[in-house]
């Protein structure tokens, strides 16, 4: 008789990210230690059984650091001395962390994922299947240790995305980074103007709430994150200031054709903006338009699981301001076919929008 | 035996707004003419039932001019000369029509409702119900005129705030506006990496998709908006790259603790904006972590169904960017403790917040 031995790894900080990791691990059959700052928190993910044990493995074959950026180097390097296996982490800064840890067992990461910040209770096995999980080896990478972190991360269900430690900072500056300052600083308009400010505030439409949601999260990375990556930072907030003024000049001038051309492209950009659906595939959305009384979600709902389709999203926008609302769902083409059919024979009014 | 004698209304400009009007007038007993510069759009109208006959009714005690921005003064003085009644109209900015239009029967006017611009097509009865439509009446309005429209804007629902038009303008500008232009220069930015274009987009999680949703808007309106709120918008924007560029000097002199100062204000304040949910009341958004297969929504939307909870807004967030997601709803704060409590007995991991 023969039991496998299971394979064995850590998580250092074992929050919302480090517990889902041990969770997806553990599904897999893995044996995973955790540790963490605060005792209780590593406490509170053995409760929750995203670890099997507290503590640092020494015979782990993979650690993941799951710290705040700041920390990633030097606890990354403990690592490396208290294990001999490989090491990598989740940071959203990778290039001051890549030259921090100039080792060929540790391997730069960063999932695209997470981002609500639930803490440790919001830790789940499943939080990385088709996610983009960004990995950034170097020249003095081994190729062993990026083929071992590669296959671990793709077995989590994960696309890996493979780029170089500054190319990745500097597109994060553009779709991450910078956008939150921007939504941050659209708040502090609005604020200001304290006098009007509840008129302005009931005046804020869906479109203002959109671009402000990620205002809300804690503000608590941010230094961190502002810090390591100061360089992209600073030169994309000096792009959107630079894009701003070229809108400022078609304003100005009451440039009515070079306003529609521009905004015409952007618009041609985000309609050809990806869906958070992983696999490249055809994507259709529905728009539906429904009034805001209990049961039209449910109704829409249980008609596309009698139908037997899959809604990848589902959003109620407020277009209306108003009580009612228009239903987006996203679903593969074919099913979004199937679904609009039904919806029209039962007396909706739903339009489609091709995604992809 | 008597019969009552319908109050008459005319529309001019018959897409999803002046359709909505039409169609909500008619739902209270009103008689309603429509006319559209495009016939086909005004037929079209007609078919849909939103009007009961195409044309300017001289007996319209009410008409609503709900045509592009630029349109407004001169058709608004045409429907004064051609009517005894008081004239509103719908569009977004209102210093310049006001200006324009000087005539006691006149009173400016701005539903925040309808940004989906689906046209005629998705013209409904109740798109006015709790949004917020703004008057603008000035020092020569007539009393009586003000006091006709603010009755019927309210009689379809809505909830009026009254601002002066310049006022009304540099809210709209930090409201709307300005963060159209900022949404669209986001897009600008994201494009111009062509280079590294894919990876990129793989890596524009929900925060950046958030933040440009309006921009992927029809951009027709925007060249008479611009043209039209040139002041406002022009102040707002400096304004704008103000506030952006104190975050640079933050960032350029690794200032964390006013990073974090700065971004824990703007959180505070998008945490105090209202919902879209127009009675001034207690709600509470509730979490919840569901996997992404069919009928995890609609589970939950019959379970509130079978409470009699009523779901306010209903959206999946995106917080893994993978398969799974984050259901986000919101409703009355007791009513969000019933669902809370049902949710955990079924062995759901819901969070609470309130949001007023």
């Amino acid at each position: 008789m023969t039991t496998s031995t299971p394979r064995r790894a850590t998580v250092i900080g074992t929050g919302l990210i480090g517990g889902s990791i041990g969770a997806a691990l553990r599904a897999r059959g893995w044996h995973v230690s955790g540790s963490d700052a605060d005792p209780a928190a590593a406490r509170r993910a053995l409760e929750l059984g995203v670890i099997d044990e507290v503590g640092v493995d020494p015979e782990s074959e993979i650690t993941f650091v799951a710290t705040p950026v700041s920390l990633v180097a030097a606890v990354a390097r403990e690592a490396l001395a208290a294990t001999g296996g490989v090491v990598t982490d989740v940071g959203s800064v990778k290039e001051s962390v890549a030259d921090a840890v100039r080792d060929p067992r540790f391997v730069g990461g960063h999932p695209m994922a997470g981002s609500e910040q639930l803490g440790v209770e919001g830790a789940r096995d499943d939080l990385f299947e088709g996610a983009v999980w960004t990995l950034t080896p170097v020249a003095h990478t081994s190729d062993e240790a990026f083929e071992t972190v590669r296959s671990v991360v793709g077995s989590l269900g994960a696309e890996v995305l493979t780029l170089d430690p500054a190319q990745h900072d500097a597109l994060v500056a553009v779709v991450s980074h910078v956008p939150h300052l921007t939504a941050a600083s659209l708040m502090r308009l609005a604020t200001e103007r304290s006098e009007e400010h509840r008129a302005l505030l009931r005046l804020a439409a869906g479109g203002f709430r959109d671009m402000t949601r990620v205002a809300a999260g804690s503000p608590d990375i941010w230094p961190d994150i502002c810090t390591s990556n100061r360089t992209a930072i600073l030169a994309t907030l000096d792009h959107l200031v630079g894009e701003l003024g070229r809108f400022r000049a078609l304003v100005d001038a009451g440039d009515r054709a070079g306003l529609l051309a521009d905004l015409t492209a952007a618009q041609d950009a985000r309609r050809n903006l990806p869906s958070r659906v992983a696999a490249p595939d055809d994507v259709t959305e529905v728009r539906i338009p429904v009034r805001n009384e209990p049961g039209q979600v449910a109704a829409v709902a249980v008609l596309a699981t009698d139908l037997g389709v899959n809604l990848r999203s589902l959003q109620t926008v407020d277009a209306t301001e108003g009580r009612g609302g228009v239903l987006h769902v996203v679903l593969e083409s074919s099913e979004a076919e199937v679904l609009h059919r039904a919806l029209v024979e039962r007396g909706y009014r739903p339009s489609l929008e091709r995604l992809e």
